[in-house]
């Protein structure tokens, strides 16, 4: 039997699509006796209302509403112009907002959004939001029909969209790199926060140890508080990064699960008697302009937050315009790609 | 006399102020009489309504809307996270248009938010629009009530707030420096085009080798295509300023317009036997992450995108916020710095 659509349904009681609608919400609108009608045609076909389809024939802004974590961000703003693109081909417009990290922030902005300037929401949740574990307004904002996609952070129990990067198998294929190169005494510069991608890029950077039967080194992992991104913190920065410099002489391969943390490494490393690549061979996270600039190039796991974007904003066009009920949500894990340059050559 | 406001208008003729508002706006809501009694009112006491603050009366949203040509622009996202500080502050939300330097989608995004969204504009124009001098979306704007505050690029022609940085001064004040640090052959990486802040640029640098009887050399000046900032261009790039730094051997002092050409000067320096900095200091504009984690450290103009951003946002809270009426439009100027790092010492 092929799949029953709201279409279908309006079709054989002969009613009006948004008279289904609105009955399969139980709207006031429709009077006793057609919602029941409606609603038992439905139990009998088995067919389940997905509310996001439901909203779509009232709501067509053609807008799509982005909200990121952060604005100065490499990262971020390489998803928005990948978001940009499909979208621009695709005849939508994109509004952004910032949480700026803050739960709250997030809350309003979605608020604000999701009140009739957009059909539907791409965003990145908050580490606040991870933190606290409170995603209400996003089950209610889902709940309420309007379609969201997430990415790079996942929220595990939520259902919908989502596009996200594999940072695991990024971090570990970083590291396998560093032993192929014949590193024997490699360290990682990682955040303390628990939540985020940090901690799983130090899960792959622990996986790939284990896998070649080396040894962990407690000693060969700084963690970092997440603040020390902040460029206000450089100088605080500096010195942790001496620091481990000094502490850890033997040091010969290092991954950093940022860009900054990477660059302030080599930046350091001759200070300490260590030349990149020669005796330091390093690789970065995020292929942004730090690394392609950098005097050598930093060697770089790209997630290409292009193409995420892109993604993102292709899935949740498709079902803004898909016609179909129950189109299964989808997971879309985009593949890193190591990009080498000079500092492991 | 006391300056007249709406107020005080209504105050004496004993009606509301929305009455007011709308008689000084041929609302067909007043009456014929009404109207004739408070625009004579109001043309006795010289009295000229601002229609931006007859808007205000009817429009609370709340929400400031930016549009910015570049979202992957370190100094545009700077601008939005001081706009933001200020308006969360100040109670306001932002909302994010991004024009991607296309005159078409400025005028699409200036629609969509104008459209009951926001309560004022903060936008800094398309090149494009800058090429074609159409100005008509950002005049309707205004006359329908819609404060802007123009920011960065400035259109002479049009009357509303504005916040720029003076790019002249700022490249003069960075020649002037490399001079008295004692460089005699001193060039400059930049833009094309003729409307950016390229062209300011190089009028600073070429002002102050004027006040310093320097002559000016035509080869030292490198004009680079707009489009070689773009990372994918990077290459090319590349080539232009290997080609530069080869036919102008004797360049002891280096201005570039953005980071990533002074970035990319600085890394093939070397290659043509120039020690940075001992054989060649290198100014850069823009005090972003290139700048801050160079090696060595990129001695930069900064335009203080983060002040700018929150002088922005002031001025146009204050606007919204503002009871009297002909508040004269405000442009302000924010002083660039010149921040010394190690490619000068």
């Amino acid at each position: 039997m092929q799949k029953l659509t709201l279409k279908k349904i309006a079709q054989e009681l002969e009613v009006s699509i948004s008279t289904v609608s609105k009955a399969l919400r139980d709207s006031p609108e429709i009077s006793d006796d057609t919602r029941q009608k409606i609603k038992a045609f439905a139990k009998l076909y088995n067919y389940k209302p997905n509310n996001i389809a439901l909203s779509l024939k009232n709501r067509k802004t053609k807008t799509i509403g982005v909200i990121i974590p952060e604005i100065v961000h490499y990262f971020f703003t390489t998803v928005i112009s990948g978001i940009e693109k499909v979208a621009n081909e695709r005849g939508y417009n994109v509004i952004i907002g910032v949480s700026n990290e803050s739960f709250t922030k997030e809350v309003i902005n979605m608020e604000m959004l999701a009140n009739g300037s957009i059909d539907g929401f791409i965003l990145s949740v908050t580490k606040e939001t991870q933190l606290k574990k409170d995603y209400h307004h996003l089950k209610e904002t889902i709940n309420q029909g309007m379609p969201i996609v997430m990415f790079d952070r996942e929220v595990k129990d939520l259902e919908c969209d989502k596009v996200v990067v594999d940072d695991v198998q990024g971090a570990r294929k970083a590291v396998l790199h560093l032993i192929e190169l014949g590193c024997k005494n490699i360290g990682i510069i990682t955040t303390r926060d628990h939540v985020s991608v940090g901690n799983l890029r130090t899960v792959g950077y622990m996986n790939a140890l284990a896998l070649k039967g080396i040894s962990l080194n407690e000693n060969y992992i700084l963690k970092l508080d997440d603040e020390l991104d902040n460029d206000e913190n450089i100088e605080q920065l500096q010195q942790e990064v001496s620091n481990y410099l000094q502490e850890n002489p033997e040091l010969d391969g290092l991954l950093s699960v940022n860009e900054k943390f990477a660059l302030m490494a080599m930046k350091l490393a001759p200070v300490f008697g260590k030349a990149v690549p020669e005796q330091l061979k390093v690789i970065g996270f995020t292929d942004g302009v730090l690394s392609k600039y950098a005097n050598p190039g930093l060697t770089t796991v790209s997630q290409h937050g292009r193409d995420l974007g892109e993604q993102a904003a292709r899935i949740l066009i498709d079902r803004l315009e898909e016609d179909e009920f129950e189109v299964p949500y989808e997971r879309l894990v985009v593949e890193t790609e190591l990009i080498e340059r000079g500092s492991t050559a």
